[in-house]
């Protein structure tokens, strides 16, 4: 069942009378792109940060909470290979903030674009008059087309492509969702060593972004259970596997190519880049487990509504 | 003294490192600028508008709530004289509202959208887990320049300017700052007969966002209050200067220029643009009652902290 998110993105979708010559990429993928003269164009995302929902300022500080949100925005960039420009910034602030809460967000958005030159160059700021107003943070980020490959989206997978992931997976509310580096850099290497078909971010969990890459590209997915790359945290949870495919937050790059396109990736230096399945031409996902069973799986990851 | 919205604003203008080549306008204007190309540059503004703040849900209705929060955006590209291009929008949903509240505020934003063919090209929906959060709404809006005059600035206003106001003030919240219409097309206008010198939306009120122009402009003013248009609200306030003055989101241009600028705007046809008082080369702003005294005018709108 495809997650109640999903299904509201493709109603906007279907509603959009969009023209693809000013709009190359509208709703659906992680960055929309806008073309203003023939070879200049800008891509855009926003996020919506707040607390109790992505943070929660009870276990985590307003400085982590500006990186948090300022990051996020920076991973979409990284999820389609483009570089980031600059970003706006609008807050909801709680009854009783003041200069000194807001100059703690700030110093952590600054922390975060500070890793990829990326600043705030406009914004506003309001108060909840409700006392029960809590922060909410939306960074809007523009980014550009890298000038080496096109902007990676998420419609692009093929029968027979290898389907990859960085780093690894699950766990991440256990701390790296306060403090991930978003895999800008790695974007940028990756897609200058080798055509990348689709790509995204992992942040509502494997299984159900990798069914967003599938249903956008009219695809199925086989992914080797014993080939997911999970995390220490991942492995502390007791079910590694289950973390990995359905926790989220992880910020990192899922992404597919050809085989002859991952050679190219042979000794990438920055960052493990681990393939993890197989795109099909039959749609749905499959899993196969160690036991050599094959399973449907389900996108089981976090649902925005 | 200064709103504490504007010395946060200030200080935040004071952090930034933009360079001015590539950013020609950052923070502390009614958009930013971004330089592309040569010719080709791009102007963002974003706006985060809330329950209970900007609206009022028991009051209004979700689709109002859309359109204004649109509308307010677009009001932003009026303010500046650009042309909306494209938006993204990015909301926060109370628990318990679903895809019929969904497509409600969409109904509203499509609303405004379509005044100057601007429509929502990406987004981002999240539900608060706290059972007390409320909805708020974050738009951010993406203009050009009109090509026959530059984007006006607040920074721009000269000595002897006259400074103008476009329809009538006050008393929005009787019910205009839910259906106002972007003043979009008059800046377009406008800017197509003369050189405006500095221009804004008024949103906080007269004489808060003319101590914007003035501060910004490091300049004074003298402003006529027999003179000001306000509107049948204000009338019904009993207080109708007072109203003008101080009430704010009326969502009217605010702008000056010389007097024989002025006199290219004769017989102007779409709306009433009314001079209000001139630009003086002493800080501060003064008001010349209708008994013929002078009174120093202290910025008392609407502060966002």
């Amino acid at each position: 069942m495809q997650p109640k998110e999903d299904l509201i993105t493709s109603w906007f979708a279907a509603q959009s009378t969009l023209d693809p010559a000013q709009f190359p990429i509208g709703i659906g993928d992680d960055m929309a792109e806008i073309q203003l003269a023939k070879d200049v164009s800008i891509l855009i995302t926003t996020d919506m940060l707040m607390d109790g929902t992505h943070f929660d300022l009870s276990t985590c500080t307003l400085e982590q909470a500006g990186y948090k949100a300022m990051a996020s925005s920076l991973s979409d960039c990284a999820a389609m290979a483009t570089i980031p420009l600059s970003a706006v910034a609008a807050i909801s602030l709680p009854v009783g903030f003041g200069e000194r809460e807001i100059k703690e967000l700030h110093a952590g958005r600054v922390r975060a674009g500070a890793l990829f030159d990326c600043e705030v160059i406009g914004g506003d700021i309001t108060k909840w008059r409700d006392p029960a107003g809590k922060l909410a943070i939306c960074y809007t980020i523009l980014s550009k087309p890298s000038g080496h490959h096109p902007p990676v989206r998420r419609n692009g997978a093929r029968p027979g492509d290898i389907i990859c992931v960085t780093g690894s997976l699950g766990g991440s509310l256990a701390g790296k969702h306060l403090d991930f580096i978003p895999r800008v850099k790695e974007a940028f290497e990756i897609t200058r060593r080798a055509t990348i078909n689709a790509m995204m971010d992992i942040t509502d969990g494997l299984s159900t972004d990798l069914n967003r890459i599938c249903t956008q590209s009219k695809v199925g997915a086989i992914l080797q259970a014993d080939m997911i790359p999970y995390s220490a945290a991942a492995q502390d949870s007791g079910d590694p596997i289950r973390a990995a495919l359905h926790d989220g937050e992880d910020f990192e790059l899922l992404f597919t190519l050809t085989g002859s396109e991952f050679k190219n990736l042979d000794g990438y230096p920055d960052i493990a880049i681990t393939p993890v399945g197989v795109i099909t031409d039959t749609p749905g996902i499959q899993i196969k487990l160690p036991d050599g069973t094959t399973q449907k799986l389900e996108p089981k990851g976090y649902d925005h509504l």
